[in-house]
């Protein structure tokens, strides 16, 4: 980021890039729903020369900018590489958001998960259903990305119905995460029957434990293993 | 780390870990399999009054030692907190393996995923499977850990053979990384039908794309939505 010419993101994130910035750094920001004309706007800067970097949340991989600026490369038949007259992207790995909320729960990922993402904005409602119903069926820890936003509010609240539908317990810890290791940080455990009202917004990472999980003294915990419970 | 008094961790983690440590620190090495007897010793260590630091590869909580600790701090009715007398058990947020090794694949986790581990050794392989099957049922992209150890050869070509039959398509892009951002890194990219003949060891994550997956240019890249897909 030091080296960076031209840097590109969501306001939020820029703020948080800044200290880390070159005074020179050319700074482009954009809306939450502008993802893809950020990709192009970022990928011509870089194809006309420029030290070029887009700033994403958590990880950029999960959920975020890597996936548009791959999409809009392939869409434009670009070359990749480091060569001469190349596109040369590379993916900085980060702390994603699921698991700077783990952090602070506990150790709720111990055993096999699943992130789905609940906004119905490029994916059909249906598909994010079937996929916890079939989270639930296969005792996944399930973390929920994107609970809520502004015009999106009845979709948690669908989901924890569900969720309680299928059979698992009202009484099931959940951990609700907003703002992990950023101001305004708040961490809740509380249970699948209380999840429809628990307070979230966009930047919330839910995090529902699977049949095992338990909290011990604020703390929710998935034990490694299922050799206790089944005495194997 | 630098202000450890006690560090514990596999041999490994324990080599990385060492730049950061101060002189005086004392250092515990323990083999692979014994996380709980760490756990366990670490804890009384802890609880004598020295500071101690546990060392995780990739994200402690992620199917690591967060885990083992708070299981061992609760079968013990350790009293949890900041104040005298009390276990303060503090998780740090790292980069896990799966996006480690995503970042140098591309893009394939910008949609819903899950993690499964193949290791049956604390779990039964019949969960492992279900948990497969559904986890394609659900278009999930996978992570696969733990895809082979010494003495555990079969479980990544059963697992391969099992997404097979349920009509994943042979040429569907598969990621194989070890040693993510370590010394012997590798990264490939190859199919399902080829999965089975991959080379892993204990130290590969398995990345299988979901039905949108798609390769350009040696990058493996998950498109953000469905939307284009399905034309909506």
């Amino acid at each position: 980021m030091s080296e960076a010419e031209e840097v590109y993101g969501y306001g939020l994130y820029l703020e948080q890039a800044k200290p880390h910035l070159s005074a020179g750094a050319k700074i482009h920001q954009s809306g939450m729903t502008q993802e893809m004309r950020r990709a192009e706007e970022a990928i011509s800067t870089a194809a006309a020369g420029r030290r070029t970097v887009i700033v994403s949340g958590g990880d950029a991989g999960v959920y975020a900018m890597a996936g548009a600026v791959f999409e809009v490369a392939a869409n434009k038949g670009a070359a990749l590489g480091e060569g001469e007259g190349q596109l040369d992207i590379r993916v900085i790995a980060g702390v994603p958001a699921l698991v700077a909320a783990a952090a602070l729960l506990g150790a709720p990922l111990t055993h096999d998960f699943c992130a789905i993402s609940l906004s119905d904005r490029l994916t059909p409602w249906e598909l994010i259903e079937k996929r916890l119903r079939l989270a639930v069926e296969a005792d996944f820890v399930i973390c929920l990305y994107n609970p809520k936003s502004r015009g999106r509010d009845w979709q948690l609240g669908r989901a924890a119905e569900l969720l309680l539908a299928q059979h698992r317990s009202p009484q099931l810890p959940v951990g609700v995460v907003s703002r992990a290791g950023r101001e305004g940080q708040s961490v809740h455990i509380t249970t699948l029957s209380e999840l429809a009202s628990a307070p979230v917004d966009m930047q919330t990472i839910i995090v529902i434990g699977n049949q095992s999980t338990f909290v011990y003294q604020g703390f929710m915990i998935t034990p490694r293993g299922y050799v206790n419970k089944y005495g194997i």
